[in-house]
């Protein structure tokens, strides 16, 4: 059927055409199939079908179809029935509980890397890979499916280095020290982070306050050869794109699940020419992880999955009940991440972490004997060459080096809360804890965070403080006191909150 | 937030609003959330984001949005981060393989019918429902919710008698002979009929080459209460209307799950007031049930469900391995079932089953001794009472009560393909039987179709007519040929179709 072109300018992120039903039934398809259309290029467009916006004879194009085809409006296009992806029988396949070989899952993984699958299909694949599991050749397929669809590094040397934690506690900013530890021991360490989704701030948001994130595959390759190291948003690169398009539909569910987290990410440290890893994995309560057979599972599968992939990992499970360090939320994490490599002065929990994670790097890199890599990296922050190497890649990522802990700007409305009585801290709630530090800006304000005084354990007296809210704005701030009020983010023995103070 | 509104006249089905990507970020929300938009009426929209097309400081607002709050360009708006509406988390229950309770249901279909969710949420709760099944109580809340979220009729008199197939047999035309013949002997029928979506014509499709079929509920009750009965197209009316957002997740993913299917069944005839029902379950190969005992489970859920409901249904297990009657397709099956009444001819499998899901309404209805029911439907068909009744429900809703057989019209591009050689007709293939009716036009234009000439068991000869495609274009008719050709409907003993002749 000849129809006449009419530009519909919204981004749909795959091609789409509106046509009006009596149109639609003439051409004998419903809304969701496919058209193919033709003018001198032919691209095949999920349809939507309407009553009233487009009249009959008209077809509406969103934009990436208009694009592609370089579409004039009025332009006469045919337009014919097409099939489905056949990757839409393969999702069939595992909402019927069948394994899918590695063809099938690289079809799935391909089409919605290039957009052919429409929310329908994409989501009916998650929600039945989410039910029945995959089985470890599956998740191998997905994982090496991500890394072929989008772009990949490999590097001349080796070993090439990564860390990676799978998340859920807050403070964890030891990305920003362990990776010019690393990379400061002579080893390669091309480091991808993420943004926070639900989180105060992933290490992308920390290093962005210090400098641009946003690079290419190539780019990251280069960076990395030259100085051995980098920090960057894995978001602004085509390595795995499949895996952004597959969250875009778990995050509205608010599921993470098993299989799609171990593919999701050996696919990015393997896209980037990783060969050896660390993994870090937080277990306890208000973690991803609350037990530790569920830890040593989740290690042993990743270590499977790296075994499959010729990848050496290794895997730590660490606390992560209470936050790392006492400082949560973007200029306040990265004032105590650089104080640890300037002053080799941090809370316990984070230093311990950070240099047990940089000494299993460094020693599974071979640079450090075994059982001497944590006392290694120490040295390497003692001597000044970690700060060296940070202030290199801040530098070489096109930031200041000349940056301090005292210059990174925090938020200057703040107030403190104060314990309402003697007792220990019993307490300290990660889910609360997050909850109040996005409520006063974090991620998106800087500045936004929170300062922990009082760690679980510790003694207070009554009028201690103990946390400080940090704000750019005043509002953001009175809306978080009035939160943590409302339900604490810690608990004294005994405590029932009873005053604040702003400062 | 405040930004302004810009519209986007698109049609989307629910609240949907598009900001950019920044100010998703300040507000503190992702692609998939949900925001509160203020001007002197508060909404609840999904949100999209975009780095392109909707700049800082705007927001663009789908049409249903852009109507319910009455904008105009450009005036500013409050935009507020709002929570996701609970049945998500009954959604997600779902998905967890946990049974729902009734008011869990109904959030859900209420959500649904109400446009307040979105399609990745929709997709979830249909793909979980299809790989868990859903237990008896579950199938209930759903169908009651279904009946209570659209509109609903009830009669002053009882009983309220319906039917319905649960199709997948081409040609079943038999509705337009069995409302009349029940109307006739003084029952009560609001047949409510839905349109072909995979086939080659449902029985409103058919009903509207007669007169219309786009009526309201309460014009639907109206109707029947006067002249006892009517045939309607229940898409027309808001009767259930969650189904058809259900419905429009299955199709694209070919799905059509048994509890769904109990539900949207039940919940319409629940909705139009029916309290007494034939259940017809076309059974065999290349049907919705395949054998013997997957139509005895069908019918069980069905009459336990009815019983739920209070209301009392029996089923007829029928035979669906072969098309009914010898016309498929619009105006060839409308001539058949026309014929039926003015002459009482019609081919056996069409007269049978019609006479005997016609008795059993009777005797279910009471008006006819047990055993007596088939017998008194072909009295009605002879004495011309239930032609006279079929008039009466053409003039009432529209058409010309005039109409005969011969003057509906057929297509008048035809095409007889013979038999290539002697034997017995082995099979008839409903799959490519309607494939072709489509391809000749079928649902769409109403003259094309089929007409069988030798059904199974029959001989024939070589040379003699298997059937005759219709058609109104002869593009179409070349299309249905040559695919007929290509992969035939009919096979005659040890058959290579070789010839075909066009008259």
């Amino acid at each position: 059927m000849k129809l006449k072109a009419q530009p519909y300018d919204i981004e749909v992120g795959r091609y789409e055409v509106i046509i009006n039903s009596m149109d639609a039934e003439e051409i004998g398809i419903l809304a969701g199939d496919r058209v193919q259309v033709k003018n001198k290029d032919t691209i095949t467009a999920v349809v939507e079908t309407t009553d009233a916006i487009v009249i009959q004879g008209r077809i509406g194009i969103y934009r990436e179809a208009w694009e592609a085809m370089k579409l004039v409006p009025d332009e006469i296009v045919d337009v014919l029935p097409a099939a489905k992806p056949k990757s839409v029988s393969f999702i069939r396949k595992k909402m019927d509980k069948q394994k899918l070989t590695s063809e099938e899952m690289f079809a799935i993984i391909e089409d919605i890397s290039d957009g052919n699958l429409t929310e329908v299909e994409l989501t009916a694949f998650v929600t039945s890979s989410y039910i029945y599991g995959m089985d470890a050749d599956e998740i191998e397929s997905m994982t090496r499916a991500m890394v072929k669809t989008g772009d990949q590094i490999s590097f001349d040397t080796h070993p090439v280095m990564d860390h990676h934690s799978i998340g859920g506690v807050p403070g964890n900013k030891i990305t920003l020290d362990v990776v010019p530890i690393v990379a400061a021991a002579g080893l390669l360490v091309p480091k991808t982070s993420s943004r926070a989704i639900t989180g105060a701030g992933g290490s992308a948001d920390l290093m962005e306050i210090l400098c641009p994130v946003s690079f290419r595959a190539d780019e990251i390759k280069k960076i990395t050869t030259r100085i051995g190291g980098c920090i960057v948003w894995g978001g602004a690169t085509n390595i795995a794109p499949a895996d952004d398009k597959i969250i875009s539909v778990e995050y509205p569910l608010s599921i993470d699940p098993h299989a799609q987290l171990l593919a999701s990410v050996m696919a990015k440290k393997f896209a980037v020419g990783a060969d050896t890893m660390v993994l870090d994995i937080p277990m306890g309560r208000e973690t991803k992880v609350p037990t530790i057979q569920e830890g040593r599972k989740m290690a042993r599968d990743f270590m499977e999955l790296g075994d499959r992939l010729g990848m050496r990992v290794e895997c730590a499970l660490t606390y992560g009940s209470s936050p790392v360090g006492r400082a949560v939320g973007g200029g306040l994490e990265v004032r105590e991440a650089m104080l640890l490599l300037e002053k080799n002065q941090a809370p316990r929990s984070f230093m311990e972490k950070t240099m047990a994670i940089s000494g299993m790097m460094l020693e599974m890199g071979g640079v450090a004997a075994k059982g001497e890599g944590a006392k290694m990296a120490s040295e390497l922050v003692k001597s000044g060459r970690a700060l060296a190497k940070f202030k290199e890649i801040i530098e070489v990522q096109g930031g200041d080096p000349n940056v301090t802990s005292d210059s990174v700007p925090v938020g200057d409305k703040v107030a403190t809360v104060l314990s309402p009585q003697d007792g220990y801290i019993q307490e300290i709630s990660n889910k609360r804890l997050v909850a109040v530090c996005r409520l006063a800006g974090a991620p998106h304000d800087k500045g936004a965070g929170i300062m922990i005084h009082k760690k679980k354990g510790e003694y207070v007296k009554k009028g201690d403080g103990l946390f400080t809210i940090y704000a750019e704005k005043e509002w953001k701030l009175d809306t978080a006191i009035k939160e943590s009020l409302r339900d604490p983010i810690m608990y004294v023995e005994g405590m029932v909150l009873e005053k604040i103070q702003v400062v």
